[in-house]
């Protein structure tokens, strides 16, 4: 089969691969139809993600058709359309059973990184009961791609672990593709305000588009003043760190009001000044978190009901075949303004 | 009246001092007849709190009488004897709404900081009726003045806020009176272990006649190490902070488990590292307070039953003619073996 | 002043009464500007509410302007405009403490009912400060009389207490005025289905208008059943009773899913039969609750940023020389198609 | 094998029952070492649970050794000591994603019930992965018998639900073996007061034993008016139901205190009055749950740890050749002050 796959830092191609088969009386084999590229991706074409070995295939969103099930998949059949949680989970081990299926001890991230990926025509999903979705009836298969990774990671480790509540305030810092998945579930609890922050106007435009009530494009170096200024001086109830460099999680610290939730969305490469000396008595908490993707049944039915546009996150399409045109138009998002691209399997 | 005067960074004396009158409607005066030492004390008289001038009268702690009171005084009346909490509260404010006594924009922390404190014979209390408790009756006084700042802060800052579970594992780093008093709260949560971390030898076995179920002496540099070794390589489910110092806090965010909380309790004078290239994915919480002493209604009701022993909190006593002799005790003691001082008035 | 004076079961007048004036410290006199009639103000028409005795002015909901308060009052003064809560609350008292001010031990619901209401040209409120909320710049003034009551009830009695979630499911039983403000507040929370039930067309109509994603006439004795259909036969997350009587509850108890919540928000004047036969092992919730109105400030923070349309509840509009017809008005509200009315003093 | 099998109402026998296989690749079969009788075995007796057929092999208690494994069983292999939880849950469906094992669609109460259980030699625990618990170390296996029931549900349906808090009040209606279960676990809160109520000064006296804070027998019928004079005339913060009868859910409504919580452990067989007249203006919470043994870990590690004493629940012993008698001494608990009886197999 045709298959994305990496070859040692800054290198991948797309090669014949061996297609799949199941070796667990879990596993499921999808055939992809639908997958996409997310930033973690670069980060394992930077040779930033040692347990992703040369030879792996990359990916780990998408949905698809069941093809073949083992002994034990209670679930699901072949022929069944399923979404592909990023996310590997056992069920049955001390963090799944505390809903915490992101330290899954036999699973977690592993998809495109430990085990092969979704930027090929099949995968093999282990624990697959517990790790795809059932799609319901009448929902685009676009739309879905976003519920592997990117909306539950936005929701989970931004909305959830921030405790929004309606009439809140939040800054998210950080309007790409996550930060916007975060701005898009944050609205779930009608906050009073939210406002983004990046450097590039043309992503302000879309946070706004999105619904951010206010904007501020950091690159004057005043940002902290003006969310201060814009919050009565408070600073705000919730923020969230989406870039996942110091600089951004230290604006955090300086924005969040006394009682506040700093949410850390970011994946960060090194350590951060933490000014205890101004926060030690201002109440506040900090959270981090790897996405455990608890909430895609909750994330699923609020996109029946239609109460969430995720089609307006895609901005190209591609077909399996052209992948790395796909990567490239995802890797320059500054010049192709690309947020998530479509790749047709 | 006599009084304990700050004088300036490193000087303090016994001085006759004016007694004090209500100036507000909710103000009442307390006559003290004990009161103790805090660290917090030590800090001032080392320079390092800006808003505590000279000529102020220090101490947030104490129980007493109250002498007169303001025309919209509703609870207490001349005679009745009172604990006095360490934080000033309005009871109206936006953070007072929220229980977040600490933030009070008329109140929070201002007893001998702002306005002169209770190392006096009498002191001005404002908001009386929400800073005020009425002492159940045979209940110990001694006891009691642990109410005001020691035991709602190891309560608040590091028990509720790290959501101790019952059968769940803790580390409290530093074994002083507040790292003590965490000790003595935490156990209202029965958790299935509690390890305490100091240099000092004495107040580990002190720990351990309060209840630690383990101690560790940091001094040999390998502290993480014995404590993963401790919880089978996972870590402390809380891992309480209660010395104040880089060093420490940074022990904390290596011996949190995945799904853990850091629960800041000490009072910081500079930054620390926060290490979230390892920790942004580890589903942890860190969080920092000052007490609130929303607590003190339950902590007076636990009192009252006799779940706790707080006696064994109080190591010397004196009277506030000798209070110079209290504070030399009280800053000797790696020597004195002092943890709380006695000061009848 | 002019004022709408209960004289006895099934007697009311608009009478020349004596003006209030502060009696205590804490005290503020209001000008009424806009206030509105409850469906609690005829059920001491009716003679049900025993501790509302004859010669009281009725009413406990309005905005005005402060014309003169008590020595102690701290956040107010002559001039403000105010909202007036339908809760007195003292902020100091075991309850109050507990953010429970509908329990106020000085407090809870005394306006028209053991004191003198707003349904007249002034009012005096006990507690001033922590009863009467500052008004935003900008902020409709009729809207605003919708949160002296109505909306805090249906929020916090309906919503918070069934913990609502994104996604989740619900059904509120009775479309009057408190049901709707359940319906819009639930809202926050993007629930992915709001059913309503009322033997009210014409109501169930406006629910519709007010977001309601279905509606179930129960007049045809089949609620349940119909309810369980549109469910998947699991039944709702939460069931909101909003209307007093045992039909209701009891439908809430048959149509709740396991695991679900009933909030009740009706007022009962008879048992209901709990049919723990069949709920005791089904892990719901049932919960009661006069309301607290803690939620105002994040209500009005809400309202001020547009997330609610509150002027929609409002469907007549008269002065106060011509109460006794909106009270008519408002008790006819099947033939009048009434939900509130505003009556400018 | 030797299996207790029922045989219609009021009919059992002990008799030779053919030994379990494995029918799933989720299965184990284990050999039971120790069991034991519940209150749901004599409902069962009296005919009053139709699930359960004529034929069947009554018990869902129990320790043993794993003697076989399906295919897919990755937890435990033949030798393995395990734990045999009450609930059986798949892991998998929604209710088990929701950590509401009592509902699972392939689980829940079944064993002993709609499928063979424990009072056997041998018995087939389907999803054993999630239904089974390792051992630990040097813990007592007579204890642990206590934590395949009767400990989880008086915790996670009595304690958990009702949020016992540090200093709060407890009475707990029922000092059967259940209600002696939440007393043992409410302890792990550090309660003020637990107070017990039941109509046999024998099992009163255990109640105390076991750390009552105080007694009320009920015969005199006058609990209620006792109960608030013991509290201040307040009524207490957690009302625990472990009876199921009209007479003790509704001396529960007499006795919460406004905000506090009826928590419903006792299986009900007919409805009761729930007098909304009184309580829709309280704050209060009732709530009913099926056990779900989400706890099992953390009670697990609490035993492991010696927080705790469950030998005490423990009255008779008997071997499965004469498990009738062990009946007839469980059955007459009031003569033969029986409150646990342990069966060795």
């Amino acid at each position: 089969m045709k298959a994305l796959v990496y070859q040692g830092p800054g290198k991948k191609a797309v090669l014949d691969h061996p297609e799949p088969v199941t070796t667990g009386p879990g596993d499921a084999i999808v055939r992809i139809t639908k997958t996409t590229i997310c930033g973690t991706d670069l980060h394992i074409l930077k040779g930033d993600v040692p347990t992703c070995e040369p030879g792996r295939v990359l990916g780990h969103e998408g949905v698809g058709v069941v093809t073949s099930i083992g002994a034990a998949v209670a679930t699901f059949k072949p022929g069944d359309r399923v979404l592909i949680s990023c996310i590997s989970a056992c069920g049955k081990c001390f963090y799944c059973r505390k809903l915490m299926y992101s330290h899954c001890t036999t699973g977690g991230w592993i998809l495109g990184n430990k085990i092969d990926g979704t930027q090929a025509e099949f995968v093999r999903i282990p624990h697959a009961d517990t790790s795809l979705y059932p799609i319901p009836e009448g929902v685009d298969e676009e739309a879905l791609v976003m519920l592997s990774d990117i909306l539950p990671t936005g929701f989970e480790c931004g909305v959830l672990n921030s405790k929004i509540q309606p009439g809140g305030t939040v800054c998210i810092v950080g309007a790409g593709p996550i930060g916007l998945a975060a701005l898009l579930t944050a609205e779930f609890y009608a906050p009073s305000k939210v406002l983004m922050v990046d450097l590039d106007d043309g992503r302000l435009e879309i946070a706004k588009r999105f619904g951010a009530t206010a904007t501020v494009n950091s690159a004057d170096g005043h940002a902290a003043e003006t969310i201060l200024r814009m919050t009565d001086g408070r600073g705000v109830d919730t923020a969230i760190e989406a870039v996942g460099i110091p600089a951004t999680f230290e604006l955090c610290e300086k924005i969040v009001a006394p009682g506040g939730v700093i949410a850390n969305i970011g994946v960060h490469g090194t350590k951060v000044d933490l000014h205890l000396e101004n926060l030690w008595d201002r109440n506040i908490t900090i959270t981090t978190r790897l996405v455990d993707t608890v909430s895609t049944p909750m994330l699923l039915s609020i996109l029946r009901s239609n109460k969430i546009n995720l089609k307006q996150l895609i901005t190209h399409r591609f077909r399996l075949e052209t992948i790395l045109e796909a990567y490239e138009t995802f890797e320059n998002a500054a010049s192709t303004h690309a947020l998530k691209v479509i790749i047709e399997a």
